[in-house]
């Protein structure tokens, strides 16, 4: 992949001062254009050898464009900060909004590609790294964004010779470092690992464009022509935009044949009466307190709680009675109302990555980002490809809360259809319910079945063995309530 | 101010259930209306003794109020990861934005008054913290928020039998603590702190209001009423706020009778050949680094350097040169374009708030909160009385950076408007530099005076010991360069 990269790539001074400034001007009316129609998101990752240009390029860019619509981050080791959340948080924190142009030192590569090339790490877990990479990818390529890899190469005589050289000079020589010369020692083992891992993750969505960094003016015309046409190319696609064209490629879901499901299946008759309920509420309540100021759990775990069901099955009530054990200072809990323009302008995961827990707290979602294979789905709200895609991004996701030592407890609370309508005219009659209820319920209530469907799909896509689904019975309150504190307090169990 | 809530309130079953479910209706409504209005932030500040049900007003307001326009937060010491930060950081985040209503438990007076009751701190550091609060508390009502500070209180004998009782029973004998018995044996010390604190910040835009804890229904329905009425209250004055016809309380700002001003007095001819320009900036970056590298700096310190100055004065280009001394890894540029509407409906100084750095690091503000008494003063986007306001609420701000060891740098960058004007037109000759100019610089232009008038207010206002003022003569790029990057790394030797 690199051949082409050690070939002495040269642009002379005169092309360059006749090239540049168009370049740079075409750059700002594409980013201007970019901005006005604020229709895709753009993401930069730039990453290669050391000396060959990789913070040059950042600065240029931020010299060429403008940079009040643009966002920089650079990744390295995580800080004591960053390593309270999962690395797929720092990810979504780092991307541009849908008309901004995101910059990526280093990115989601710089530690896999890193560890591996000094042996801290097998060639099975590289893999498995890169493989999670372009799954990523590929989510915020299908999300609409674009994907632009460059890739800054040095042969290794060029590497040196770049080093002594800035060395050699008083004036630069602290720019090079011991770890610099330590990791031109690795060359070999880095130019190896690199390599492999640029194959595997140059796909359709996200190519790497690899760049020899030894001549600037070479290096700054190429990256400068692959971004403006790049983004002038997606902008004249314009609203025809490829993957939505794209046949879907997950296979169609089938329903069983038969009349049996995981929710009617459930036996909603299951009740518990007063005296037991509060005794029984009070024991599991005191449990799940002192699970949760227990020293392991807040050093090394966190806890997501998820919420779905049927409108009107209780969510709030539930989620009332979990945090009554918890230390307010330990717990966040996320409504989820119809995403902001905001939140529209990333991908549909980002509002709820902002909220997962560090270490020790406790974040219970009241509905989720199952609301795009739910609500979305049912109610037209993407393409079919866009929900049907969700199930494996989700899993990726709930796989990386769960690698980071998080406990995630999934909910789906559901009543009859006669319950349901029973708990709507009550919250009619009762003054201060009344704003729980509005036309939308009594729509959603006639879209039961495709509710019930996106349901049992979403049991079938998304029930993990580490991330399970609990459906609960939730015709009584008093049974479903002690259910849910019941199963929160046996997962931490088996975590701690 | 404790005494009247020692008397033992009580509301009887029957009136609790009559009143209520009305109250319930009537918060719902001025909560709707504060929704769709979007004209004011609602903060409740939620402290007091232990066992008079801090938690549970909490959790109160969470069941009767719709929860999907609330934020809560919880303050107690802070965590590994909020100390890397300023306190007042933690506010600001914590703030609701108009239309929201936001809950603080605990809230800014959490730690001062403990740290106080232990003696681990002396009665004149708490009259600073008072006094610090009281002038952010100011500055939130100035903003336009209505803010609500409940106290809620227990006698001591009461404290005493509620803490006994919930430890009898086996089922709630957990929500008592070993600290809460050691609190206990603090109430006296506790009492007296807290009542001294209360006089001391109860203050005609954020007046506390004690409220006796024993008695659940007392307790819900004086706080729910005061919640509705307050609100209800400030909906109805709709636009005819009080503060905003309220005179000006700071003094007129006169102007020096002769022409000499710091301004004038620059000598602008002030310049520095290429081939001196080329080896001192060499050698101020490496110093730089360096600098920015040391272990103290790393665990003790970080950076914020702001940049004023006039248009094309050259901003953008000593910003480049910084960064290209500093890690990628540890810098962010927070270029500052007009608010976004997100950014409108919070304090002026949340958006910058949010961009303070963490240890070790730096940000570099391109144009900041200073816009406030700069171009929002010379435009007349915002009233005198807030542009005059903003220059203590600033030194505030800087104040709490610097008290947590943040080097604050702040330049000034001034050019002639001579070589403004040169610039600008060069600019518009410059296809790439065309997004740089645009009317609105002409049409500042027209308003030289008044903009300098106002940048000489500002010196003198907001030039302090801890975090000076820096003009720059920047007619001379070289010269303005190496005399920006001599002054940090002036300003990081001497905190190191």
């Amino acid at each position: 992949m690199f051949e082409s990269a050690e070939l002495g790539h040269e642009v002379d001074k005169k092309r360059y001062q006749r090239e540049a400034p168009k370049l740079r001007e075409a750059l700002l009316d594409v980013q201007e254009e970019l901005r006005t129609q604020k229709s895709f998101a753009v993401i930069i990752v730039v990453h290669g050898v050391d000396g060959a240009g990789k913070g040059e390029t950042v600065n240029l860019l931020h010299s060429w464009l403008d940079p009040r619509h643009m966002k920089t981050r650079a990744f390295g080791p995580p800080n004591e900060q960053e390593r309270q959340q999962p690395r797929v948080i720092r990810y979504y924190d780092a991307l541009p909004s849908k008309g901004e142009i995101g910059i990526l030192f280093g990115s989601w590569y710089a530690n896999p590609l890193l560890d591996r090339a000094y042996r801290r790490t097998k060639q099975s877990e590289l893999d498995q790294s890169i493989e999670a990479i372009v799954r990523f990818e590929t989510m915020l390529a299908e999300e609409g964004a674009l994907l632009l890899k460059f890739w800054l190469h040095l042969a290794k005589p060029a590497q040196k010779a770049r080093l002594k050289e800035l060395e050699k000079d008083p004036d630069t020589s602290w720019r090079v470092t011991k770890e610099d010369w330590d990791r031109f020692e690795h060359y070999g083992a880095f130019r190896k690992v690199s390599e492999h891992a640029l194959q595997h993750s140059s796909t359709e969505n996200a190519p790497w464009i690899v760049v020899e960094g030894s001549d600037a003016r070479y290096r700054e015309l190429t990256i400068g022509k692959a971004i403006e046409q790049a983004i002038r190319q997606r902008l004249d696609e314009g609203k025809h935009r490829k993957t939505a064209a794209q046949p879907t490629r997950t296979a169609k879901l089938v329903a069983p044949k038969d009349e049996i499901t995981l929710i009617n299946q459930l036996d909603l008759s299951l009740k518990v009466d007063e005296e037991a309920y509060e005794s029984q509420l009070a024991r599991l309540q005191g449990q799940l307190n002192k699970l949760s100021r227990k020293a392991r759990f807040q050093h090394e775990h966190a806890a997501v709680v998820v919420f779905e069901g049927n409108d009107a099955a209780g969510k709030g009530g539930n989620i009332r009675r979990i945090v009554h054990a918890l230390d307010a200072r330990r717990y966040d809990v996320i409504p989820t109302a119809a995403p902001s323009e905001e939140e529209r302008s990333y991908p549909y995961l980002w509002r709820f990555a902002r909220h997962v827990p560090t270490r020790g707290r406790f974040t219970l979602y009241d509905r989720s980002w199952y609301g795009r294979v739910l609500v979305e789905r049912v109610e037209n709200l993407c393409s079919q490809n866009d929900w049907q895609r969700a199930y494996s991004e989700i899993n990726d996701f709930e796989q990386q809360l769960v690698e980071h030592g998080i406990v995630v407890v999934k909910f789906w609370l559901a009543v009859s259809k006669d319950e349901q309508l029973r708990r709507f005219e009550e919250r009619k009659r009762t003054g201060f319910k009344r704003f729980k209820i509005t036309q939308e319920d009594y729509r959603n209530r006639k879209q039961w079945d495709a509710y019930e469907r996106a349901a049992l799909d979403m049991f079938d896509q998304t029930s993990t063995d580490e991330a399970p689904w609990t459906l609960v019975e939730a015709n009584d309150k008093h049974y479903a309530r002690l259910k849910v504190l019941s199963t929160i307090v046996r997962a931490l169990e088996a975590a701690l």
